[in-house]
């Protein structure tokens, strides 16, 4: 394990939050622009804003710290994928809610995380359309535009309110899949929210907004690194829809107050 | 049909948007403070909150317009059903998504409607927490905080944003229906949207950040009559699911651009 002081991560959240912030003003341009082009056009705009806001991170935090290496989505996309490693690594979503993006549907983010012996450890989610900025330094707490947050209080299943999404396959298999893992949790759940991001759904856990979510089959580990950081330093955990441990490559994801896991992952066993 | 100037709607409007601001303080002050009373003091403080905003907006509109007609959530849960009329009638959600309000999740609204000759004629949607005023006047137009919406020029279901929710009833038959609406759906659409308020749907329509809504077996005429206005103002449609006209009394809506009315309708076949 690479051995970083406190006063590291700190400069380099630091770091990350200008970047996402410099990013969300590319996002921000763009959202109130998708409306005025043609189709053809936002397509063009979603994939050059994404490319734009990955390009500008990577170079920002590249120049301060060339040592460290970089997973992002679209990187990922257009060399394949790269192996995470115990070297701090930023992975980056420039991105994340891309539907939303093109509909003009307020949840969309900048997700950014540093993993440090594999360990998500620094957490950067940014909506610059409604301003909120969730943080999060390993061991330091998570907050909410500077405002410690933490999980919600929730112990009962029954009571809680459950975030998923549908994902973007629409093979049967898939759809037949998700749509039964609603049906069954509705019976044991208050009610059920889909805002199309990952990352800021991990983050409405971590400030009690939500108090289970679960998503299989997502982009890659650009959607969680950083908000799994910002989940857990607000208290909660995060863990494998069946139960076992978090896996960032695994494109699987579960996350709620401590209280919540077992019942959540019982209600979830034989789906997932 | 009671005869009424432009002059007086305009005030109407101005009523509206004022009663609807002093109602939003009260529910952005309870919105931050359910996180911190046990499970009984967030029931407590929902229904304190429901029936403060409904009072106050009641008081206000009913002393400057002393003839006018009330139909309220909270008054209609007191004291049953008023028939709607012709007369000039305000229909008032005092707080639109009381799940969300409990939770904290930032989808909240106050949703006052007027209807004169039932036809819903002024339409004033707030979302304290995240500052959106939505307003309409029939045959004057559609606005967020102040600037001109319009709904989404989409044609292609495939291409559209849906949102539905999953409502509050849990028999079996109910979420049967709906995960089955969901699953046929799913194959016809872009993605989903369950955002938690009726009213906020309606206005997500409006100002094109989704493309079709439908929601069966809601609250009653109050979340709809506000956001109804809202959306054909800003050049969109409501109807009933099945195809037929809107009846704000009957607990089923569907909202959509005109273009794609006719293939939503046609998707929604048999189902509703």
């Amino acid at each position: 394990m690479v051995d970083i002081d406190n006063d590291s991560l700190s400069e380099f959240l630091a770091s990350a939050v200008h970047a996402a912030q410099k990013a969300g003003e590319i996002i921000r341009k763009g959202f109130y622009q998708t409306k005025h082009v043609e189709h053809k056009g936002q397509v063009d705009l979603v994939t050059e804003t994404d490319k734009a806001c990955e390009e500008l991170i990577f170079n920002h935090l590249k120049q301060l710290y060339p040592t460290h290496k970089f997973i992002g989505e679209e990187t990922t996309a257009a060399y394949g994928t790269s192996e995470l490693t115990d070297e701090p690594t930023w992975i980056v979503d420039p991105l994340d809610g891309t539907t939303n993006f093109v509909h003009g549907f307020p949840f969309v983010c900048v997700s950014i995380g540093l993993t440090i012996g594999k360990i998500p450890t620094i957490g950067v989610v940014y909506n610059p359309i409604i301003n909120e900025l969730f943080t999060g330094i390993r061991g330091k707490g998570a907050f909410l535009n500077g405002n410690p947050i933490k999980v919600s209080s929730q112990t009962e299943l029954i009571s809680s309110l459950l975030a998923t999404e549908v994902g973007t396959k629409r093979d049967k298999e898939t759809v037949d899949e998700s749509t039964n893992r609603i049906k069954s949790l509705l019976f044991k759940v208050r009610s059920l929210r889909m805002s199309g991001s990952c990352a800021l759904n991990l983050c409405g856990i971590a400030c009690g907004r939500l108090d289970i979510f679960f998503e299989l089959g997502f982009g890659g580990p650009w959607d969680v690194a950083g908000g799994a950081v910002i989940v857990r330093e607000a208290g909660g955990v995060v863990f494998d829809p069946s139960g076992a441990d978090f896996d960032i490559t695994s494109q699987r994801v579960a996350a709620s107050n401590p209280f919540l896991k077992d019942a959540f992952v019982d209600a979830l066993r034989h789906m997932v």
